[in-house]
C-alpha cells in the first residue's frame, strides 16, 4: 500500500484553522484521512497548521503540505514560515495564495522555484480561469480552482459553474500539459467528486464539508464513492 | 528547580527563521537554553517557529512562545497562527509585533486581549520610547523595545542608546505598573546584559547573536553571569 | 468668517471612494461643506481621495485633510502617499488609521511625527476605548473614535454605545489633554451630534450618511441645528 | 502632432515620490516631457503621484497614467485608490505590480479587467521572464520588465542583462501577440534605449535617471536620439 505516494484522483483537505482541525482533533482527523486512503486505495492528503504539522507527520503516512510557506531564506524573518523547517517536520507539499492567503504575484513565482528545488509540490489556489492560466505558467504541479463566492457555501463548484472547472483545465492544460488542475468550493460528496473528475479536475480541494462533518472518515468513504 | 515558571530577570530568545534555530537545531538551541537555566537560575526562554513548538515543548520544559499570533478566531483563516492551536502545543507566551512582523494597533489590542483570556503572556516588541508607552496602555505583561537600526548589529542598544532603555522604564511604569520592559537589539555579553539591568530592564530579548554563537550555551552562560 | 481654521465643534466628512464624491461630485460634495460651514458658523473639513484634493483645494477655502498619508521620506514609493507633496496640495490635516486602511502602531507614530513637524494636523481613527487611548499617547490633534459594528449601520454611536463615546473621552483627557475626541459610525442628525457633545466629543466624523443625502448640504446644517 | 496618442516606441516616466517630482515640480517634468515629445516625435508618457494627476492633466497634453489603482468598487474605501475618480483626472492608463508596489495575482487579474472596460491601458511591472509569461496571459497592453536588483543602480538592464529583455519579449509574444514589452531598471541614455528596442522591447519605463538629471527634457532628448 502506499499511501503516501501522490497519485491522482487526489483528494486535499484543507484543515484551515478550525477548533475541529487544531491540535489532538487535527491528529484525529489526519488517522480518519489515513483510514479512508488504506480503505478506498484513493490519495488522501493534509493540509494542517504550521503547528500541527510536526505531530501529524509522527503519527501517519498521507502526505503532509504546508498551508501557505513565505517567500522568505534563512535568516531574520520572526513570525513567517521557512520552507526548510517544513521540511525538516516532513511536508511533501503546500498550498500557495489560497483565498485566505492570497500571494503577490512575484511571490508566487518564487515559492514555487524553491519549492521545486527542494521536491516539495505546490498547489496554487486561484479565483477564476484567467489567474488559473497565469499561475499554471509558473509550472506549479497543482492549481485548485476555487471561485470565492462558493468557498464554504455548500454549492458544489462542479454543479454551480461547471464551465469554470472545465475551462480551467481546458486551458490550463494548452498551457502547461505537466499541471494538473483541481476544483474546490463546495465538494462533499460523491456525486460532486464524480462530475469534478467528468469535467477534467484531477482531484480536489476540501475544508468545512468534511472538518465538521458529524463522521469525517464516512464522509470520506463516500466522497470517493462513485469515482 | 522551576525552570518553567516565568520570573524576572529573564532571557527570551527569538529563534527567528534561521537554519541554525529550525528543526532538531531548534531542539538542541532550546536543550541549551534549558541547561543554561539550570546552571544559572536564570529564566530563559525559547520563541521557535510555529513548526517547531510542539516538538520542543515535548522534549524540554522551559517556557516557550510563539514568534506571531494571528488576529482571528477559529474558523476559516487558511495560512494563519491561531492562539488556540499554540496553546494546545504547549505555548506559554508570544511575542507580538516584532520588527520583521509589525502589527497593526487594532490587531496588538486584539491579540492581547485573546491572550489574556487563555493565560498567555505577551511580549509586544517596539521601536522606540513612544511606542513602548502606546503598547503599554493595552496592558501586555512585557514591552520589548528594540531600536530597529540596532537590531542585528552586534551594537548593544544598553550602550549605543541607554536612554531609550532607561526612558522606556520611566514611561512605561508611569502609564502601566504592571507592564515589565525588556530590551534587545544588539545584547550579547555578561556586560550588556547587567547595563540592561542597571537601566531596569527586567531581562532581555536576543537572536542572532546567541543563534549563531559557537557555543550558544556558553553564550548564554556568559549573557547572564554578571548579574 | 474664518472657515478656513480648525475650531471644535467641528465636522469631518470622509469622502471615501463612492462615485457620488469622486471627481466633479467631490468638488460640489465639498462647495456643500463650505456652504454649510458659512451659514452656520461651524467649521466643515473634507477629506476627499488623493486625487481630488488638488482641485477642491483650488476652489473652496474649507480644510482639506487626506484620508491616509503613507510612512515614507521622498524618494522611491511608487503608489504611496507623500506628505509632502499632498502639502503642496493643500492639505491642513489627515485621517490615519481608517478602519477601512489600518495601519501598524509603529507607522501611526511615524506619520504623527512628520505631520506634527509640517504643522498638518492628524486625526487617528481607532475601534474602541483601548486603542483610543494607545492613539491618544502618540499625541494626535484628535482621536475618531468608531466602533467598526456601527460604520455605515444608520445606528449612531452616540445612542447606540454612549459609554464607549464617554469612556474614550474620559480616558483620552486623562492621559492627553491636548488630543480631542470625536466620534463617528453611524451619525448623521441634529440629535445624533448633540448627544456626541453632550458626551464630551469635540465633534464628528462623517462618511456615507451625508455623502448619500439627497441633499447633503441640508443634511449638513440639520446636523449641527442642534449644537 | 498627436502627443496624447500611445504609440510605441513609448517612453514612461515613474515620477515616483521624489520632491524633485512633486507638485510643482511635478508639473514642471510634465512640461518636459511634452516639450520632449513635440520635439522628437516619440510618446512620452507620465506617471504622478494621485494628488498630482489632476493639475497634471490640465495644463499638459501628454498621456497621464496612474502609479497604482486599487482592486475595488465604488464605496467604501477611504485611503485607496479608485480607478473612476482617476479616469474623471484625465489618466489614460496605469502601472501596475510596481516592484514598490507588488500585487496579488488575483488583485492584477481585477485591476486589468476593471482596466480594459473603461478603456485605460495598464503597464503590468515584472521582475522576471516567469512573472511576465503570467502578466501577460492576463492581457494587459504592457508588460515592464526590470530586474529588482537593477532598479535605481544605474545600470541598464538592456547591457547587463540583455537576455532578459529579449527571453521576455520572446515567450510574451508567444503566449499573447498584442501585449508589448518593455523594459526599465537602470535605462538612461541614447544607447539604452537604442539597445533595448534592438532587444525588442517597444520602449522604455525610466524614474531616477532623469527626474534626478540636471536637466531631464535634455536627457528625455538624449535618451531617444538614437532611435
Amino acid at each position: 500500500m502506499t499511501i503516501n505516494k501522490i497519485k491522482t484522483p487526489i483528494v486535499i483537505l484543507n484543515f484551515k484553522t478550525y477548533l475541529e482541525s487544531s491540535g489532538e482533533n487535527a491528529l484525529n482527523l489526519a488517522k480518519d484521512l489515513e483510514s479512508a486512503a488504506i480503505e478506498s486505495g484513493i490519495t488522501m492528503a493534509a493540509a494542517p497548521q504550521a503547528t500541527d504539522i510536526f505531530r501529524i507527520t509522527q503519527e501517519t503516512d498521507i502526505p503532509i503540505l504546508a498551508q501557505h510557506i513565505d517567500p522568505i531564506n534563512p535568516g531574520g524573518h520572526t513570525g513567517s514560515n521557512l520552507i526548510d523547517c517544513m521540511i525538516e517536520s516532513g511536508i511533501k507539499g503546500t498550498l500557495l495564495n489560497h483565498s485566505e492567503k492570497r500571494m503577490k504575484l512575484s511571490d508566487i513565482d518564487e515559492v514555487i522555484k524553491s519549492s521545486k528545488e527542494r521536491d516539495v509540490f505546490s498547489v496554487v489556489c486561484t479565483n477564476n480561469i484567467e489567474t488559473s492560466v497565469a499561475a499554471a505558467t509558473l509550472n506549479p504541479e497543482f492549481v485548485a480552482v476555487e471561485p470565492p463566492e462558493l468557498i464554504g457555501s455548500g454549492i458544489p463548484v462542479s454543479q454551480a459553474e461547471p464551465e469554470i472547472v472545465e475551462g480551467t483545465v481546458a486551458k490550463v492544460k494548452k498551457i502547461n500539459k505537466k499541471t494538473e488542475v483541481l476544483c474546490g468550493a463546495g465538494i462533499s460528496t460523491g456525486d460532486d467528486m464524480h462530475a469534478a473528475l467528468d469535467l477534467g479536475a484531477s482531484g480536489v480541494l476540501l475544508a468545512s464539508g468534511i472538518i465538521l462533518a458529524d463522521n469525517p472518515k464516512e464522509a470520506l468513504i463516500n466522497l470517493v464513492s462513485k469515482i
